[in-house]
Protein backbone atom coordinates (compact mmCIF):
# COMPACT_ATOMS: atom_id res chain seq x y z
CA UNK A 1 0.00 0.00 0.00
CA UNK A 2 1.69 3.51 -1.37
CA UNK A 3 5.25 2.77 -0.56
CA UNK A 4 5.38 0.57 2.15
CA UNK A 5 7.25 -2.58 1.46
CA UNK A 6 6.03 -4.79 4.16
CA UNK A 7 2.43 -5.64 5.46
CA UNK A 8 1.78 -5.40 9.11
CA UNK A 9 1.81 -9.16 10.84
CA UNK A 10 -1.92 -10.14 10.70
CA UNK A 11 -1.98 -11.11 14.32
CA UNK A 12 -1.82 -7.24 15.12
CA UNK A 13 -5.79 -6.37 14.25
CA UNK A 14 -6.70 -9.20 16.53
CA UNK A 15 -4.31 -7.54 19.71
CA UNK A 16 -5.56 -3.67 19.16
CA UNK A 17 -9.15 -4.69 18.42
CA UNK A 18 -8.93 -6.70 22.02
CA UNK A 19 -7.72 -3.35 23.53
CA UNK A 20 -10.03 -0.70 22.43
CA UNK A 21 -9.27 1.96 25.32
CA UNK A 22 -5.51 1.88 24.54
CA UNK A 23 -5.70 1.96 21.06
CA UNK A 24 -8.30 5.00 20.94
CA UNK A 25 -6.31 6.65 23.46
CA UNK A 26 -2.88 5.65 21.39
CA UNK A 27 -4.55 7.40 18.36
CA UNK A 28 -5.61 10.39 19.94
CA UNK A 29 -2.13 11.24 20.96
CA UNK A 30 -1.07 10.00 17.26
CA UNK A 31 -3.16 12.75 15.95
CA UNK A 32 -1.90 15.21 18.17
CA UNK A 33 1.72 13.99 17.78
CA UNK A 34 1.28 14.31 13.66
CA UNK A 35 -0.24 17.78 14.36
CA UNK A 36 3.08 18.92 16.77
CA UNK A 37 5.45 17.50 14.23
CA UNK A 38 4.07 19.36 11.08
CA UNK A 39 4.10 22.36 13.24
CA UNK A 40 7.58 22.14 14.04
CA UNK A 41 8.58 21.83 10.67
CA UNK A 42 6.28 24.63 9.52
CA UNK A 43 8.73 26.46 12.07
CA UNK A 44 11.89 26.14 10.01
CA UNK A 45 10.24 26.22 6.75
CA UNK A 46 12.37 30.02 6.26
CA UNK A 47 12.36 30.76 2.63
CA UNK A 48 9.22 28.26 1.55
CA UNK A 49 6.34 30.45 2.47
CA UNK A 50 4.31 27.92 0.49
CA UNK A 51 5.24 24.76 2.27
CA UNK A 52 4.86 26.58 5.60
CA UNK A 53 1.31 27.12 4.83
CA UNK A 54 0.85 23.66 3.62
CA UNK A 55 2.13 22.74 6.79
CA UNK A 56 0.21 24.44 8.70
CA UNK A 57 -3.24 23.32 6.68
CA UNK A 58 -2.23 20.15 7.23
CA UNK A 59 -1.71 20.34 11.13
CA UNK A 60 -4.87 21.89 11.59
CA UNK A 61 -6.61 18.56 9.74
CA UNK A 62 -5.05 16.37 12.00
CA UNK A 63 -6.44 18.48 15.09
CA UNK A 64 -9.65 18.31 13.68
CA UNK A 65 -9.20 14.45 14.25
CA UNK A 66 -7.50 14.52 17.35
CA UNK A 67 -11.37 16.63 18.72
CA UNK A 68 -13.41 13.76 16.68
CA UNK A 69 -11.44 11.09 18.62
CA UNK A 70 -11.78 12.74 22.28
CA UNK A 71 -15.13 12.73 21.17
CA UNK A 72 -15.32 8.63 20.30
CA UNK A 73 -13.18 8.32 23.81
CA UNK A 74 -15.93 10.55 26.17
CA UNK A 75 -19.05 8.44 24.32
CA UNK A 76 -16.87 5.65 25.86
CA UNK A 77 -16.14 7.30 29.36
CA UNK A 78 -12.50 7.35 28.67
CA UNK A 79 -10.80 10.16 28.78
CA UNK A 80 -7.30 10.96 27.31
CA UNK A 81 -4.24 9.53 29.43
CA UNK A 82 -0.85 10.22 29.24
CA UNK A 83 0.98 9.28 25.56
CA UNK A 84 2.48 5.77 25.15
CA UNK A 85 6.21 5.80 24.48
CA UNK A 86 5.73 5.20 20.31
CA UNK A 87 9.19 2.87 19.55
CA UNK A 88 7.90 2.93 15.76
CA UNK A 89 8.31 6.55 15.54
CA UNK A 90 11.48 6.98 17.24
CA UNK A 91 13.39 4.04 15.42
CA UNK A 92 12.03 5.54 12.38
CA UNK A 93 13.45 9.27 13.11
CA UNK A 94 16.79 7.34 13.19
CA UNK A 95 16.98 6.94 9.40
CA UNK A 96 16.26 10.41 9.13
CA UNK A 97 19.67 12.28 8.10
CA UNK A 98 21.08 14.29 11.13
CA UNK A 99 22.78 17.88 10.82
CA UNK A 100 21.37 21.29 10.50
CA UNK A 101 17.80 22.30 8.59
CA UNK A 102 18.93 23.01 4.75
CA UNK A 103 22.44 21.69 4.73
CA UNK A 104 23.35 19.22 1.73
CA UNK A 105 22.28 16.33 3.60
CA UNK A 106 18.88 17.52 3.61
CA UNK A 107 17.23 16.53 7.17
CA UNK A 108 14.39 18.45 6.60
CA UNK A 109 13.47 16.57 3.20
CA UNK A 110 14.26 13.44 5.56
CA UNK A 111 11.79 14.64 8.47
CA UNK A 112 9.45 15.18 5.67
CA UNK A 113 9.52 11.76 4.21
CA UNK A 114 9.71 9.78 7.89
CA UNK A 115 6.46 12.14 8.18
CA UNK A 116 5.03 10.64 4.97
CA UNK A 117 6.10 6.86 5.44
CA UNK A 118 3.94 7.37 9.24
CA UNK A 119 0.91 8.70 7.38
CA UNK A 120 1.32 5.49 4.77
CA UNK A 121 1.73 3.06 7.64
CA UNK A 122 -1.18 4.42 9.62
CA UNK A 123 -3.23 4.50 6.10
CA UNK A 124 -2.76 0.50 6.10
CA UNK A 125 -3.52 -0.04 9.88
CA UNK A 126 -6.84 1.61 9.47
CA UNK A 127 -7.78 -0.72 6.91
CA UNK A 128 -7.02 -3.88 8.64
CA UNK A 129 -8.83 -2.23 11.29
CA UNK A 130 -11.76 -1.25 9.03
CA UNK A 131 -11.94 -4.45 7.29
CA UNK A 132 -11.80 -7.00 10.61
CA UNK A 133 -14.28 -4.68 12.31
CA UNK A 134 -16.74 -5.36 9.08
CA UNK A 135 -16.15 -8.73 8.81
CA UNK A 136 -16.82 -9.05 12.50
CA UNK A 137 -19.58 -7.18 12.66
CA UNK A 138 -18.93 -5.33 15.43
CA UNK A 139 -18.09 -1.55 16.59
CA UNK A 140 -19.52 -0.82 12.69
CA UNK A 141 -20.08 2.93 14.09
CA UNK A 142 -16.33 2.58 14.94
CA UNK A 143 -15.77 1.25 11.64
CA UNK A 144 -17.24 3.85 9.58
CA UNK A 145 -15.54 6.65 11.63
CA UNK A 146 -11.89 4.81 10.56
CA UNK A 147 -13.22 5.51 7.23
CA UNK A 148 -13.82 8.91 7.39
CA UNK A 149 -9.88 9.11 8.70
CA UNK A 150 -8.32 6.58 6.37
CA UNK A 151 -8.53 8.99 2.84
CA UNK A 152 -6.88 11.71 5.33
CA UNK A 153 -3.81 9.44 5.66
CA UNK A 154 -3.22 8.04 1.86
CA UNK A 155 -3.77 12.10 1.07
CA UNK A 156 -1.33 13.26 3.77
CA UNK A 157 1.47 10.81 2.65
CA UNK A 158 1.28 12.60 -1.16
CA UNK A 159 1.71 16.03 0.60
CA UNK A 160 4.51 15.15 2.75
CA UNK A 161 6.36 13.60 -0.72
CA UNK A 162 5.63 16.19 -3.11
CA UNK A 163 6.44 18.99 -0.17
CA UNK A 164 9.89 17.27 0.40
CA UNK A 165 9.96 17.47 -3.91
CA UNK A 166 8.96 21.08 -3.91
CA UNK A 167 11.68 21.70 -1.05
CA UNK A 168 14.60 19.73 -2.59
CA UNK A 169 13.43 20.44 -6.51
CA UNK A 170 14.32 17.32 -7.41
CA UNK A 171 11.53 14.81 -7.91
CA UNK A 172 13.80 11.99 -8.88
CA UNK A 173 16.53 11.75 -5.34
CA UNK A 174 12.81 12.02 -3.19
CA UNK A 175 11.41 9.43 -5.16
CA UNK A 176 14.69 6.96 -4.51
CA UNK A 177 14.77 8.64 -0.87
CA UNK A 178 11.32 7.17 -0.28
CA UNK A 179 12.49 3.96 -1.43
CA UNK A 180 15.45 3.91 0.41
CA UNK A 181 13.23 4.48 3.53
CA UNK A 182 10.41 2.60 2.90
CA UNK A 183 13.05 -0.65 2.76
CA UNK A 184 14.26 0.03 6.56
CA UNK A 185 11.44 0.73 7.42
CA UNK A 186 9.60 -2.87 6.17
CA UNK A 187 12.19 -4.15 8.43
CA UNK A 188 11.30 -2.34 11.27
CA UNK A 189 7.76 -3.10 11.19
CA UNK A 190 9.00 -7.10 10.54
CA UNK A 191 10.09 -6.76 14.37
CA UNK A 192 6.64 -5.32 15.38
CA UNK A 193 2.94 -6.20 15.94
CA UNK A 194 2.47 -7.06 19.11
CA UNK A 195 0.77 -4.03 20.86
CA UNK A 196 -2.57 -2.64 20.78
CA UNK A 197 -1.30 0.93 19.35
CA UNK A 198 -1.71 2.13 16.53
CA UNK A 199 2.61 1.23 15.36
CA UNK A 200 2.91 -1.62 17.99
CA UNK B 1 -6.35 46.43 29.31
CA UNK B 2 -7.57 42.92 30.71
CA UNK B 3 -5.55 41.96 33.66
CA UNK B 4 -2.09 44.10 32.53
CA UNK B 5 -0.74 46.02 35.53
CA UNK B 6 1.30 47.96 33.25
CA UNK B 7 1.18 49.62 29.61
CA UNK B 8 3.62 49.42 27.05
CA UNK B 9 5.98 52.00 26.25
CA UNK B 10 5.14 54.66 23.48
CA UNK B 11 8.07 54.80 21.75
CA UNK B 12 7.55 50.63 20.70
CA UNK B 13 4.91 51.28 18.14
CA UNK B 14 7.01 53.65 16.47
CA UNK B 15 10.12 50.98 16.52
CA UNK B 16 8.17 48.43 15.40
CA UNK B 17 6.11 50.17 12.92
CA UNK B 18 9.65 51.54 11.15
CA UNK B 19 10.33 47.63 10.51
CA UNK B 20 6.96 45.94 9.05
CA UNK B 21 9.01 43.28 7.80
CA UNK B 22 10.81 42.28 11.01
CA UNK B 23 7.52 42.70 12.73
CA UNK B 24 5.34 41.08 10.23
CA UNK B 25 7.67 37.82 10.66
CA UNK B 26 7.86 37.77 14.12
CA UNK B 27 4.11 38.26 14.45
CA UNK B 28 4.06 34.88 12.01
CA UNK B 29 5.99 32.95 14.46
CA UNK B 30 4.27 34.35 17.52
CA UNK B 31 1.06 32.38 16.18
CA UNK B 32 2.55 29.35 15.35
CA UNK B 33 4.48 29.23 19.05
CA UNK B 34 0.74 29.94 20.18
CA UNK B 35 -0.51 26.86 18.47
CA UNK B 36 2.61 24.55 19.52
CA UNK B 37 2.48 25.92 23.17
CA UNK B 38 -1.79 25.29 22.98
CA UNK B 39 -0.75 21.78 21.87
CA UNK B 40 2.13 20.57 24.15
CA UNK B 41 -0.73 21.63 26.73
CA UNK B 42 -3.66 19.55 25.48
CA UNK B 43 -1.18 16.43 25.08
CA UNK B 44 -0.94 16.62 29.13
CA UNK B 45 -5.00 17.20 29.60
CA UNK B 46 -4.51 13.60 30.61
CA UNK B 47 -7.71 13.75 32.43
CA UNK B 48 -9.51 16.25 31.14
CA UNK B 49 -11.28 15.57 27.47
CA UNK B 50 -13.15 18.91 27.16
CA UNK B 51 -9.90 21.09 28.06
CA UNK B 52 -7.62 18.80 25.60
CA UNK B 53 -10.49 19.43 23.01
CA UNK B 54 -10.48 23.61 23.74
CA UNK B 55 -6.86 24.03 23.75
CA UNK B 56 -6.75 22.00 20.58
CA UNK B 57 -9.94 24.55 19.03
CA UNK B 58 -7.68 27.51 20.35
CA UNK B 59 -4.55 26.07 17.90
CA UNK B 60 -6.61 25.57 14.84
CA UNK B 61 -7.47 29.32 15.21
CA UNK B 62 -3.65 30.16 15.83
CA UNK B 63 -2.59 28.40 12.67
CA UNK B 64 -5.27 30.23 10.37
CA UNK B 65 -4.02 33.53 11.70
CA UNK B 66 -0.59 31.64 10.76
CA UNK B 67 -1.02 31.32 7.06
CA UNK B 68 -3.13 34.93 7.00
CA UNK B 69 0.15 36.48 8.39
CA UNK B 70 2.36 34.18 5.56
CA UNK B 71 -0.26 35.37 3.04
CA UNK B 72 0.09 39.05 4.42
CA UNK B 73 4.60 38.37 4.07
CA UNK B 74 4.02 36.98 0.72
CA UNK B 75 2.23 40.38 -0.80
CA UNK B 76 4.94 41.85 0.60
CA UNK B 77 7.61 39.46 -0.89
CA UNK B 78 8.99 38.34 2.15
CA UNK B 79 10.05 35.17 3.32
CA UNK B 80 9.00 33.62 6.80
CA UNK B 81 12.16 33.46 7.58
CA UNK B 82 13.64 32.31 11.05
CA UNK B 83 12.29 32.74 14.21
CA UNK B 84 13.31 35.22 16.44
CA UNK B 85 14.21 34.61 20.94
CA UNK B 86 11.17 35.69 22.37
CA UNK B 87 13.34 37.37 25.43
CA UNK B 88 9.99 38.31 26.53
CA UNK B 89 7.96 34.66 26.45
CA UNK B 90 11.35 32.80 28.05
CA UNK B 91 11.08 35.65 31.18
CA UNK B 92 7.83 35.02 31.15
CA UNK B 93 8.15 30.98 31.87
CA UNK B 94 9.85 31.58 34.50
CA UNK B 95 6.98 32.73 36.20
CA UNK B 96 5.39 29.86 35.95
CA UNK B 97 5.91 27.52 38.96
CA UNK B 98 8.26 24.43 38.06
CA UNK B 99 7.60 20.50 38.71
CA UNK B 100 5.19 17.87 37.19
CA UNK B 101 2.37 18.76 35.64
CA UNK B 102 -0.54 17.63 38.00
CA UNK B 103 1.57 18.50 41.14
CA UNK B 104 0.20 20.42 43.78
CA UNK B 105 2.21 23.06 43.02
CA UNK B 106 0.18 23.47 39.61
CA UNK B 107 2.90 24.17 36.62
CA UNK B 108 -0.24 22.84 34.37
CA UNK B 109 -1.88 25.71 35.43
CA UNK B 110 0.57 28.51 35.98
CA UNK B 111 1.36 27.91 32.09
CA UNK B 112 -2.00 28.13 30.86
CA UNK B 113 -2.05 31.81 32.73
CA UNK B 114 1.31 32.47 30.89
CA UNK B 115 -0.58 31.90 27.99
CA UNK B 116 -3.53 34.38 29.00
CA UNK B 117 -1.08 36.60 30.12
CA UNK B 118 0.91 36.46 27.00
CA UNK B 119 -2.72 36.74 24.62
CA UNK B 120 -3.35 40.18 26.85
CA UNK B 121 -0.17 41.38 25.90
CA UNK B 122 -1.05 40.94 22.53
CA UNK B 123 -3.90 42.39 22.08
CA UNK B 124 -2.86 45.44 23.43
CA UNK B 125 -0.32 45.89 21.33
CA UNK B 126 -2.64 44.63 18.18
CA UNK B 127 -4.54 48.14 19.35
CA UNK B 128 -1.35 50.43 19.62
CA UNK B 129 -0.65 49.34 16.10
CA UNK B 130 -4.37 49.88 14.83
CA UNK B 131 -4.50 53.17 16.58
CA UNK B 132 -1.33 54.24 15.44
CA UNK B 133 -2.13 52.95 11.66
CA UNK B 134 -5.33 54.63 11.45
CA UNK B 135 -3.96 57.93 12.74
CA UNK B 136 -1.24 58.31 9.95
CA UNK B 137 -3.25 57.18 7.49
CA UNK B 138 -0.85 54.61 6.41
CA UNK B 139 -1.12 50.83 5.82
CA UNK B 140 -4.71 50.85 6.04
CA UNK B 141 -5.23 47.34 4.94
CA UNK B 142 -2.63 46.30 7.57
CA UNK B 143 -4.75 48.03 10.16
CA UNK B 144 -7.71 46.44 9.04
CA UNK B 145 -6.02 42.97 9.48
CA UNK B 146 -5.12 43.31 12.64
CA UNK B 147 -8.75 44.46 13.87
CA UNK B 148 -9.76 40.98 12.52
CA UNK B 149 -7.23 39.15 14.89
CA UNK B 150 -7.47 41.97 17.91
CA UNK B 151 -11.13 40.13 19.12
CA UNK B 152 -9.34 36.73 19.08
CA UNK B 153 -6.66 37.60 21.07
CA UNK B 154 -8.56 38.94 23.87
CA UNK B 155 -10.86 35.72 23.46
CA UNK B 156 -7.98 33.58 23.99
CA UNK B 157 -6.86 35.60 27.37
CA UNK B 158 -10.55 34.39 28.08
CA UNK B 159 -10.35 30.94 27.33
CA UNK B 160 -7.60 30.48 28.71
CA UNK B 161 -8.00 31.57 32.37
CA UNK B 162 -11.44 29.99 32.06
CA UNK B 163 -9.70 26.25 31.01
CA UNK B 164 -7.38 26.99 34.69
CA UNK B 165 -10.37 27.43 36.34
CA UNK B 166 -11.77 24.54 35.43
CA UNK B 167 -8.60 22.53 35.77
CA UNK B 168 -7.57 23.73 38.85
CA UNK B 169 -11.76 23.43 40.16
CA UNK B 170 -10.76 27.05 42.43
CA UNK B 171 -11.83 30.06 40.11
CA UNK B 172 -10.75 32.43 43.32
CA UNK B 173 -7.32 30.83 43.30
CA UNK B 174 -7.11 31.27 39.75
CA UNK B 175 -8.17 35.31 39.95
CA UNK B 176 -5.19 35.85 42.63
CA UNK B 177 -2.96 33.95 40.82
CA UNK B 178 -3.58 35.92 37.35
CA UNK B 179 -3.33 39.07 39.67
CA UNK B 180 0.16 37.87 40.92
CA UNK B 181 1.23 36.92 37.19
CA UNK B 182 0.33 40.44 35.68
CA UNK B 183 2.24 42.14 38.53
CA UNK B 184 5.15 40.58 37.87
CA UNK B 185 4.73 40.62 33.77
CA UNK B 186 4.39 44.13 34.43
CA UNK B 187 7.85 44.79 35.99
CA UNK B 188 9.34 42.91 32.87
CA UNK B 189 6.97 44.74 30.27
CA UNK B 190 8.73 48.03 31.91
CA UNK B 191 12.59 47.05 30.68
CA UNK B 192 10.87 46.50 27.13
CA UNK B 193 9.75 48.11 24.36
CA UNK B 194 12.75 48.69 22.06
CA UNK B 195 12.75 45.80 19.63
CA UNK B 196 10.67 45.70 16.70
CA UNK B 197 8.77 42.55 17.41
CA UNK B 198 5.89 41.66 18.75
CA UNK B 199 6.64 41.44 22.35
CA UNK B 200 9.94 43.28 21.97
Amino acid sequence: MLCLTQSTNPRWVDIALADLPVLLRDHAHCEMKAASTALSLAARCSEHNDVACELALLAEEELRHFRAVIEELARRGITLGKPQTNAYAVELLKLARVGRYGAPEDPFVDRLLVAAIIEARSCERFKLLIDALRARGEELALASFFEELFPSEARHYRTFVDLAGLVKGDHAFVRRRVDEMARAEGELVGRLGSAPTMHG
